[in-house]
C-alpha cells in the first residue's frame, strides 16, 4: 500500500501501481472522466502512469493551465506525426506547448507550408485523433535514442541527445509515430476534437541566426470543437480591438519616427481622455488624503546612485545627460520614488504629521529595445499614476487597506469586474536575501495579507516573490475577451528610507524611520488605457468618452434648433458635438457608428416644432422622440452606474 | 540760425551756440526747470552745450531713463571726488551708470572700506553737491592726458587712453575734480539732493581675474529725499516679497541638491497653486477653441535637426542621451513646438479644419550655467503654457487678435493692471535676414499692428527686433513695486511649417503651408509664480490662495461646531482648514496671518449658540460675527471681482 496526499491536504491508501486516473475515479466519476494530467511530486506523468511510492499528487483537467499544457503538448505529437506523413523528407527538432497552443519547429529540406496547406494539415491530426492512439512512454537507452534518429538522419534530435544523460532518455508512441520526449501527455489522441493550424514562420535551429532556418508551425486544439469556434471568435474581436488600431481610428494617440519609437504623442481625444482619468483619479486621492507634488523629469546621476537604482539598471538604460560645463551628470527618471524622497527630506516630519501621501502623474523614461516596443503597453516614455505613502509602522495596516480601497473603486468604475490579487511575500528560508528588519517583515506581510483577507479579495500567496525592498500585492484583470493584465500595484518598501536616512521624530522623542508605500492603481496611463481600449473595444464608460453624443440637424433648416439643443447639452455638461457638414445623414450616422459616439441626436421639423430630440444610441437601437431633460438624466444616470463618488 | 528739430517732428529756428537749455525754455519754463540732459543727434550732452548746426535735439527730464543715466553718471564723479578727498592713495578706474545707480571701481592700495564708512562717503558728496559746481567739459590732446595721469601714477586711466584715438579725448571738471569722460552731464552738482552708498564689492580691472582685484563701490541718488526714501522702502519690500524667501515660508517650492541645481520640486503647496493657474488658462482656452496635447519630453536628435534647434543651440544645451544599444541619440525638449509640428503632420488638413490651435503645459529643459540659475525666475527646468496655431495666412488677424484678448484675461484675472506691449518688426533694410516671401511679412507685420491697435494696446514698435522667422508682440508688465517684468509672447512663425513641411488643402484643392502662431500667456509657470510672488507679497487673488480660510475653535469643547463649520465650507467650495492643535488661539492667529490665510473664522460659544462665525481678515481687520451664508457671498463676491469668465 501507499499513501497518496491530495492537494487539499487528505491522505489516501491505495495499492502500489495504482494510476492517477484510479485515484481520480475514487474520488468521484465526473473526475475520472475528465482527468487528463498529473504531477506526482514534482513531476508531470500521464494518467495511467502507475504509482509505485508514496508522494503528492495533482491531478489536472482541461480547466487547469496543466491540462491545457499537456493537452497542447500531446497535439504537437499529432501535428508531427501529420506532417511526417505529408512530407516524406521532414525532420523534426523541437514541439513544446506555448500559451495559447504550440508549434512543431521542422526542417523541410526544401519543401514548403503555407496557408493553403493548413486545411490537408488540420484533416490528417483529426483522422490520427479519431483513431484514439494512446500515449506511451518509454525508457531508452543513450546509444539506442541515437541509434533510432542517426538511421533517419535527423542530426537536430542526435544533437538534442548528445546533450542528454543516459538512463533519463525517454520516447513516446503513439500510432505509428515515436518521439523523443520528456512525457506529460493526455491519455490518448482521441480527446483532441478540434485542431487549428495558426501560422507558419522562420525560425532558427536553437535560435542561432548563425544556424539553419527551420519551419515554425503554429497550432492550437480543443477538447470540444465549440472552444475552438469561441477561440476563434475572440481572436477575431481581439484584431479588432487592437488598441493600436483603435487608438488611430479614434484619433487618441500616434507615433512619429521623427520624435522616436515608444514615445507616444497624445491627440487631442487621447490627452482629454487621459486628463478625465486623471481628474478622476485626482478626486477620489484628494478625499483620501493625497497631496499633488511636481518633480522635474531629470535628477542628478547622485539621486539614482543613492536610490541604488543606478547600480542596478544604470547601464541598460537611457545614458547620462552631460552638461556643455561643469561636468554634471543627469538621468532621465526612471521613476518617481528618489524625487518624492527629497520632497519628504525638505522638512522635518513629527508622528503627528504622518502618513504624508504624495501624488504625481509622473512621466517617466525606460529604455527598451526597439523590438520589445508594442503600441502603449510597451513604451520609452509613460505617466505613473504614483503616489508614495511615508508613515510609521504602525500606520501601515491602515493605510494598505485604504489603497486597497481606493484600487478596488478605480477598478469597479472603469469596468473592470473580474480581478485576482497575488500577494508577494520573502522566502525566509533566505533571510539574507532581503533588507530591514524581521519585525518590520512580518508587520509587513501580516498588514498585507490581513488587509487582503479583511478587504475579500480573491488572492493567491507567492512566497519568495516579495522584492528585496519589502512584500507587494499586485492586481491581475481579466478583459472581456478573457485575457490577464496586471494593472495597480501596492509595495512596501524599506529601502529607500534607509537610503535616504528619511525620519521623523517619535511620541517617544527619538528618531525614528517612516515605512514607504509605493502605489499606482492604474500602473501607467499609456498601459491602462491600451488596456481599457482593448477591454471595451473603444466603447468607454459613458464618463469617459471623448464626445458623449453627436447633434445631426436634418437639414440646414434645423442647424438654428440643433445649435440651441447642443448648449442645453452643454448646459448640463454633456460633451457633445454639431455635426452641421455638407454631408448626408446617413453618411453622419455611420461615421458616428464608427466613432463610438454613444448617442446620436437627430433634430427635424418634429422635434423642432415639439422642442424634443430623435436619441439613437450607439449600435442602433431607437429611443424615440424624447425631451432633452429626459435625455440628460439617462446620461446622468448611466454616468452615475459606473462612476460612483470615492467614500 | 540753425534748424533744431524736436522728438514731435517740429522744426525751429534758433541761433547757432544756443544750447538744449535754451530751447527748453523757448517750450516752457516748467521744463527749463527740470530739463537735465539731452541728445543732439546721436550724441547725449550737456543742457549747456552750444548748438552750431542743423540737427535732431531731445531733451530729458529725471523722468525718462536717459535723464536718470546722466543724474547717476554725474554722481558717480560726485562720488569719485568724495573718495579721493577721503582716501589719499585712491586710484580711480572707471565709473559706470548702471541701471539703479551707479558704481565706481578703485584701487584703494591697501585700504578698505566698509559698511561704517558709508555715511562719511555720503556726507562728503552732499557736501560736494550742495557747492553746486557745473560739470564742465573740456577737449584734451592725448599727450595732455596721458601726462595728466601719468603724473598721478594711476596706470589704470594711462592704459584706458592708450586705447584711445587723439582728438576725441575730453576731461570733465567739477570742484577741484577731473576725470576722463567721454559726457553726458546734469548741468551741476546742486541738483543731487539725496545720495546713499549701497554696497562694497571686489571686481577684477577689466572683469579679468589675472588682473588686480579693485573695490567696487555701488551708490545711488536722487533729485528728492523723498524718491530716496520711497526707493529704500521698495528695496526693503522688495526684499521681503523675495519669492524664494517667500516659497519657502508659503511651503511653495523647494530644491534639492541632489535632484539637482534649477529644478525646482513643488510642494503640495505650490502643486495645487500651479494647477488651479493651469486649470483657469485651460478652461478660457477651451473656450476659445484650443485643444490640449500631450508630448514627450525628449525626442531624437533629428526632430530638433528638422526643426532648426540643435544647430543653433545643440552646443550649448544639455547633452544628447545615448541608449545603451541601437546607437540612437535624443534630447531633452528645450522647445514644444517641434513636437506639435508632428503632431499636425499625423494627419492631412483641408482649409475648412483650420485653425487647429494645440495647447500643452509642456515641461522643457534648458541647460543654464549655475551661476545664472535664481530662483524660479532662471531654472533648468520650466514648463511653459505652451500652444501652436495653425491656421490659413488668411486667419492670422482674427486668431492674433483672439491671442491678444486671452492674454489680457489672463492678465486681468491676476491682478496685473500695468503692462505695455512691444511689436517687433523686421529691419526693412535687411530683407537677407528673414526666412518667409515678403508678402508674408506684410501680411503678418500689419496682422499684428492693426491687433495691437484694435485692441488698444499700449504698444511700442522696434524695428529690426523681429525673430528671423516672423515678427511678435512681447508684453512687458509692472509689478506693484515697479519692476517691470517680460510675461507673455505672441510670435508669427513662417520657418517650422517650412522646416516640417507641413500643409492643409486650399479651397482651390491646391497644398498650401499653413502659418504658426507661438503663444504663452503666462510664459513658464515657474517664472509667473514667481512674479506673482513678488508682485502679491504672496497675497494672491483669493481664487488662487492655497488656503483661503482657517477655523480656529477656542477651546476643544467646540471643535464639533467647527467641524461642522469645515463642511459648510467644502460644500460652499471654499478651501478652508480647520486648526485644532493643542495650541494658543493667540498663535494659530499669528502663524495663519505668516502664512498670509485670507480670512480667519474663530468660533467659540457665542458663534455656536447663535449658529454664526466671527471672521478676521487677513492684516487684521474684524468683520464681525456674521452667518456662514454672508461668508460665502463675501468670499465668491471677492473671487468675481477679480476671476471674470473669459468671453
Amino acid at each position: 500500500m501507499i499513501d497518496i496526499k491530495l492537494p487539499d491536504g487528505a491522505v489516501k491508501k491505495f495499492d502500489a501501481g495504482t494510476t492517477p486516473f484510479d485515484v481520480a475515479k475514487s474520488i468521484s466519476e465526473g473526475l475520472a472522466r475528465n482527468i487528463i494530467s498529473a504531477k506526482f511530486n514534482d513531476t508531470i506523468i500521464e494518467i495511467y502512469t502507475p504509482l509505485e511510492t508514496n508522494g503528492n499528487l495533482t491531478l489536472y483537467t482541461w480547466e487547469q493551465p496543466e491540462g491545457k499544457k499537456a493537452f497542447w503538448h500531446s497535439s504537437s505529437h499529432v501535428m508531427a506525426q501529420a506532417l511526417e506523413e505529408l512530407y516524406s523528407d521532414i525532420k523534426l527538432t523541437i514541439g513544446p506547448a506555448i500559451d495559447n497552443g504550440f508549434y512543431y519547429d521542422v526542417d523541410l529540406e526544401g519543401d514548403v507550408i503555407s496557408e493553403k496547406d493548413f486545411p490537408k494539415i488540420e484533416a490528417k491530426m483529426l483522422d490520427i485523433a479519431r483513431e484514439k492512439h494512446d500515449f506511451k512512454m518509454r525508457s531508452v537507452s543513450k546509444a539506442e535514442a541515437l541509434h533510432y534518429y542517426k538511421e533517419q538522419g535527423n542530426d537536430y534530435k542526435v544533437e538534442l541527445i548528445d546533450n542528454l544523460e543516459d538512463g533519463t532518455i525517454t520516447f513516446c508512441d503513439h500510432s505509428t509515430f515515436t518521439d523523443l520526449c520528456r512525457g506529460g501527455h493526455i491519455p490518448n489522441t482521441g480527446i483532441i476534437k478540434a485542431v487549428k493550424i495558426m501560422s507558419v514562420a522562420g525560425a532558427y535551429w536553437r535560435g542561432d541566426e548563425k544556424n539553419k532556418q527551420l519551419t515554425r508551425v503554429y497550432g492550437i486544439s480543443f477538447p470540444k470543437q465549440k472552444d475552438l469556434t469561441t477561440y476563434l471568435e475572440l481572436l477575431e474581436e481581439a484584431k479588432k480591438r487592437d488598441h493600436r488600431k483603435l487608438g488611430k481610428e479614434l484619433e487618441l494617440f500616434t507615433f512619429s519616427k521623427k520624435v522616436g519609437q515608444g514615445l507616444p504623442l497624445w491627440l487631442p481625444k487621447g490627452a482629454a481622455l487621459r486628463e478625465r482619468l486623471e481628474n478622476f483619479l485626482k478626486a477620489a486621492q484628494k478625499k483620501a488624503g493625497y497631496e499633488m507634488v511636481v518633480t522635474p523629469h531629470i535628477g542628478q546621476k547622485e539621486l539614482y546612485v543613492t536610490s541604488g537604482h543606478y547600480a542596478k539598471y544604470g547601464e541598460d538604460s537611457f545614458q547620462p545627460i552631460h552638461t556643455p560645463a561643469e561636468g554634471e551628470e543627469f538621468l532621465l527618471k526612471p521613476m518617481n520614488c528618489p524625487h518624492h524622497c527629497e520632497i519628504y527630506n525638505s522638512k522635518p516630519f513629527s508622528y503627528k504629521d504622518l502618513p504624508k501621501r504624495y501624488a504625481e502623474f509622473g512621466t517617466v523614461y525606460r529604455y527598451e529595445q526597439s523590438g520589445e516596443l508594442h503600441g502603449l503597453t510597451r513604451v520609452r516614455g509613460f505617466t505613473q499614476d504614483d503616489a508614495h505613502i511615508f508613515c510609521t509602522p504602525d500606520q501601515l495596516d491602515e493605510e494598505f487597506k485604504n489603497v486597497i480601497d481606493l484600487v478596488l473603486y478605480v477598478f469597479g468604475s472603469l469596468g473592470f469586474e473580474d480581478f485576482t490579487a497575488q500577494v508577494s511575500l520573502r522566502d525566509p528560508e533566505k533571510p539574507e536575501k532581503y533588507i530591514g528588519s524581521t519585525e518590520n517583515w512580518e508587520k509587513a506581510e501580516n498588514a498585507i495579507l490581513k488587509a487582503a483577507k479583511d478587504k475579500n479579495l480573491n488572492y493567491v500567496i507567492e512566497t519568495g516573490e516579495a522584492a528585496f525592498y519589502g512584500p507587494k500585492l499586485d492586481f491581475m484583470v481579466k478583459d472581456v475577451l478573457g485575457r490577464s493584465w496586471q494593472l495597480g500595484t501596492i509595495q512596501v518598501d524599506y529601502n529607500l528610507p534607509e537610503r535616504f536616512d528619511l525620519t521623523y521624530k517619535g511620541s517617544d522623542n527619538e528618531t525614528h524611520r517612516p515605512v514607504m508605500i509605493h502605489r499606482a492603481p492604474f500602473g501607467s496611463m499609456e498601459r491602462f488605457i491600451a488596456i481599457l481600449l482593448e477591454h471595451t473595444g473603444g466603447n468607454f464608460p459613458l464618463w469617459l468618452m471623448p464626445e458623449q453624443a453627436l447633434i445631426i440637424p436634418v437639414s440646414e433648416k434645423f442647424e438654428k434648433y440643433a445649435k440651441k439643443v447642443l448648449n442645453l447639452m452643454e448646459n448640463d455638461e454633456i460633451r457633445a458635438l454639431l455635426d452641421n457638414r455638407n454631408e448626408t445623414v446617413g453618411k453622419k450616422i455611420r461615421e458616428a457608428e464608427m466613432n463610438k459616439i454613444p448617442y446620436i441626436i437627430i433634430v427635424g421639423e418634429n422635434e423642432e416644432v415639439e422642442e424634443k430630440i430623435s436619441v439613437r444610441k450607439h449600435g442602433g437601437e431607437d429611443l424615440g422622440m424624447v425631451t432633452t431633460k429626459w435625455f440628460s438624466e439617462l446620461v446622468s444616470e448611466e454616468i452615475g452606474k459606473s462612476l460612483k463618488t470615492f467614500k
